[in-house]
């Protein structure tokens, strides 16, 4: 593996959970391919699971991480070719990313969309940039569109499920996306990145129920079944994963923020005592009720330990291709 | 020890102080008891001497820490039990708590009182949520109510004057902790944590002198003198802790800031060449006058220095409670 | 090396940049040096290049580097003398400072100048201050005056083009510092460290071209050629160091903000195929256009890449003096 952006880098998804559930049972286990190697971690926007996790799994590979928040302690980036850099921005990506690469093995890199502008957010003219101009591995802690290392916890976490329940190995497990309330709004990366892995990985019965009006890109949903009916959706559901996204085609927009489509202990009767998911932070009460995050089914605590693991398969992956390319 | 947020966590005082000198004497004689471990420091204030002497007593028994401004690299986070998460907070801590201790071995957190309602600080809903939800060992760098990292730095400063003078250990040293004026309210934590500390420890005889309206909560002072008389209070003192703290019952204001409260080179007369203590920062002129600061009785240097024995003493007791419980 | 705050720290200019050139051939080979030393980083503003190139340069000397910065991690410092303390500064660089040495071996520090105050900004107060009260190595990470960690790079930068080039072998080259337009009024820091460490180096044939009004500290300057007229100054020229600054003598100012002093493709045509040099960050097709920073003769990339050996070389020289004073 050489960048870690989406899907589409991973060659072999259940391999990759394999490498990540192997790392959990042993973290120590590649302690020495690190050595003397550097991750550097930008953040252009903030992140608590992703930043930690990483600083984690880099420490369990005996490399180490150098973090920056880019806008407060270093300078705001332009990323937009050929600009008369007379504004706001102090820097250019195109100066900025070859440094960088000269300081570090890795780069990785956090950064949230807009949400003003539908073409720009989707073209991920930032990670875009950085991969173009770096020239050394860019591994995304979610970019405009996509989360890539979370759907890889989401599903080590489901296999994990999997592996300790007989009743899931002999079917595809139904797994439910449902869109859920917030008060403000929140890009489409998780909800886009949660579609797209679980399409690749092809492991799963997969249904994405929201209001109208909240249809995702296409190019990440596929063939998944959609329908606007949330009851329908988590009819005999095992897994429900629970997430708000804005808009899309009218990008960036609240139009329903009807607390009806709450997840609720009530609404998961008519599933098969599914699991409940959710990337973290959660608006308890307005997604998600505390009796759901508190209650036996909820994984929201795993898969977010399990983010360590995910970062450290990726991360030893492409330390491995910077070994032997 | 298993948490450490205050003076009720430590079972013998004199014996923590002792390991710590040994570490003063002997940085890195323990320097394998971190390895692999982590602790995680959360920083919902700022702070300098608790984060830097944290992290360089992490370093000494080669331990990993993580540090994380929780509000601007994070999520602010919420505590109040049944909230429906529809304001300004993004993450509960039920979630963010058990997450963490997944990322690390011990956590570390600074949090500052609201000072608009009493019964909300004193009742230290952060750390207690914390400590709650997490799982792992706690230890406090500042909470609302409490500094004891802090106050245990005092003693040990205060056993190494001791130490180094025969006449301190023929009676009981006289120590007065003397409010100061201040230009802004500022907590009672650490006034009520070494009040606590001084008593619980009883090797001195313990005054506290204040304005009238500046009473602190009787759990703290307990059987300690007090007086509004600040010279009485001076009279044959062996140390001086310096401090300012807004108004406890009618809570967090500010009443007197009479400048005649500064402790001065000449108020110092009446003691016997009494050491002078401050935990930092100190409001120069204000607080205390240069000339005392910059006087041969002044310890504040040497306080603040001895932060790193009084954390690394506490985390190598928590990290053999870890490995032996 | 005791300090480095500017070139009069160094004893032999060429012998330093030979050692960083030997730490980017073999960046790990003084691995052991920096074992079980600390170098504590403040920043009291922004910093992208000299943070990052620092931890690594701390990494490749096996030592540890904890970074603070001060603003919004701790709290704001005051630096004058006798300050009564009841505005807003929290803490006295006299209490600060002495803490740190008790923290670190070696104090790093980033700090601007206010281009409000010419005596304050030139009597470096910041710095002088910390090396004051600190009593430990300190090492200038830029100043309110003067960037000599910038001009190390500099200098390494230009020596490995001469060594590359055997006509620079037989002459002096003709080294060019030209003045560039921007939007706000910038620091003379990088301008007159650069004229500093060139007239002390002496290896160049030096010409500075400013727009009239722009008139640096003579102190830097000393005997380097002036002259207001671009061209003139380019003729020839092997190295251009293209850099903005607002005016020295009417303090801060921004008089001349003429496009005509960007530096082209075109204008280069005068010079000896100049290599093009800048710190970054660069105002694209504001200082410099986009067709010199992206074309061959562009250094910058490779000057900020040389701020790791720099560092190192720095760091090395000061841990050797800290072991055998």
């Amino acid at each position: 593996m050489r960048h870690f952006t989406s899907v589409g880098d991973v060659s072999d998804i259940n391999a990759l959970v394999t490498r990540a559930l192997a790392f959990k049972k042993d973290p120590w286990s590649k302690r020495e391919l690190g050595q003397r190697r550097r991750i550097g971690c930008l953040f252009l926007n903030p992140s608590m699971r992703t930043r930690l996790s990483t600083q984690v799994a880099a420490q369990h590979l005996g490399m180490e991480s150098i973090l920056f928040n880019v806008g407060s302690e270093g300078w705001s980036l332009e990323f937009e070719d050929e600009a008369i850099m007379s504004g706001s921005t102090v820097e250019h990506v195109r100066d900025a990313a070859p440094v960088m690469a000269n300081y570090f093995d890795i780069l990785a890199l956090r950064t949230f969309p807009s949400l003003q502008n539908l073409k720009d957010d989707y073209s991920e003219l930032v990670i875009r940039q950085f991969i173009r101009f770096a020239g050394i591995p860019v591994v995304s802690l979610e970019s405009a569109t996509l989360h890539p290392l979370q759907s890889l916890t989401d599903l080590i976490t489901i296999r994990e499920c999997i592996e300790a329940n007989p009743a899931l190995q002999t079917r595809k497990p139904k797994v439910v996306l449902t869109w859920a309330p917030h008060v403000k709004p929140l890009p489409q990366c998780v909800a886009n990145s949660f579609s797209q892995w679980v399409n690749a990985w092809g492991g799963a019965d997969f249904v994405i129920t929201h209001p109208e009006d909240y249809e995702l890109d296409q190019r990440f949903t596929q063939d998944a079944r959609l329908t606007h009916r949330q009851v329908e959706a988590l009819q005999d559901a095992d897994f429900v994963y629970v997430k708000n996204w804005s808009t899309y085609r009218d990008y960036g927009k609240i139009y329903c923020n009807d607390p009806g489509w709450m997840l609720t202990h009530e609404k998961l009767q008519v599933t098969r005592q599914a699991k409940v998911m959710h990337c973290l932070p959660v608006r308890r009460n307005v997604e998600l009720s505390d009796e759901v995050l508190d209650g036996p089914h909820s994984l929201v605590t795993r898969q977010a330990a399990n983010r360590v693991w995910a970062a450290q398969a990726v991360l030893a992956e492409i330390l491995e291709n910077l070994q032997h390319p």
